[in-house]
């Protein structure tokens, strides 16, 4: 297909597909003439997911860079190469001298370890968690293992469902891109689907009761 | 108690607590002497209200005002109550007239009518969840019931947990402050767990065979 043709596809436009080509993001096209270049499906892909990762991860040129580097190397695997894109992603948050973090997060790696979760060390998500701990604490809140039972087995369902619907037979880009998705925008979709869930509970438990007791 | 207690058990300043007392946020407490007043369990709930709404919904002075006058209004039910913070916290996406973002938001409403949630339209989670639709849907990713399945079942476990864990016969703002503590800290909590279970499910669907895939 020509730049055109490539532009429509993908959604972005052709300055801002040339500007790829030229921050080399983009491989160039094969020549068909003086100034034009046939583009193929392997270029959609990766245009699709560039835009995927500056949109939704919000992501710099760099760290666009260093995972479309990994989505070209083949010998890196398909773990490897999310666990580079949701580093990427973050949110990260900076490791405290704290006391309090210091204990948040060595209470994050036993709850890992005693869930027999295999997770990297440097994983921004313990972190994150860590962050909330602290949080939870200072406001009283003790943080135990069967409070946190509940929201460990609906992420590991989500989870689980999410890796099995990679489709690893696909191109790797378009792989990297639903798992960033999935990361990153039905995160969003089960936060919102939470608050919703959370009304109609509440609505169920406590809003008959409140009903007749309203004077009529 | 006296003021220089309330203000260690609240975790507030001195200077904090009379800026409060001022705002109209805190009554004052009763009188015993020229100078001294004498604070009881009450006036600290509710300053631990305050804080929380201030620290962890980020909320300005007159919604935390709004929030502590249904607090004090004994005809306002828990229900009711629980919508006024979860309203007051957000975050609100701002409603646009852009078509996709319509069809997007008529699509939430089928979403909660067909799951026969109880949700008042004006819920900013519906906003929420269109949002997440609409970029979805500009990725190519279409969003259907059997997509949204899982994080649908997640989300009610998760909710319905919360709303049974809510303690009715408490004071007031203590049940606001563990629902607001819920809907903003344990929903840091889920995401965070989201993501190392995520890395697990991936090592154990896709680390294994890259590992018998590398050179010896």
């Amino acid at each position: 297909m020509q730049i055109s043709e490539l532009s429509d596809r993908s959604g972005l436009t052709v300055q801002t597909i040339k500007f790829y080509i030229r921050e080399n993001l983009l491989p160039r096209g094969t020549p068909t003439g003086a100034t034009r270049a046939e583009y193929d499906q392997g270029h959609l892909e990766r245009l699709r997911l560039i835009r995927a990762l500056r949109e939704v991860g919000d992501l710099p040129v760099a760290a666009i860079r260093r995972i479309l580097a990994a989505v070209e190397d083949e010998d890196v695997g398909l773990h490897e190469l999310f666990g580079t894109t949701r580093d990427a992603v973050g949110p990260h948050v900076a490791a405290s001298d704290d006391p309090h973090w210091r204990a948040a997060r060595q209470d994050v790696d036993a709850l890992v370890g005693e869930l027999g979760w295999r997770v990297a060390d440097r994983a921004p998500a313990r972190d994150l968690l860590a962050r909330a701990f602290v949080a939870l604490r200072r406001l009283g809140y003790p943080v135990t293992l069967a409070d946190l039972r509940p929201y460990v087995r609906a992420a590991a369902e989500v989870a689980e469902h999410e890796i099995a619907r990679v489709d690893d037979e696909a191109p790797r880009a378009r792989a990297v891109h639903a798992m960033l998705v999935s990361t990153v925008l039905y995160e969003q979709v089960l936060t919102a689907l939470h608050r919703l869930a959370q009304e109609d509970a509440s609505a169920r438990r406590f809003a008959a009761a409140e009903a007749e007791n309203r004077p009529a």
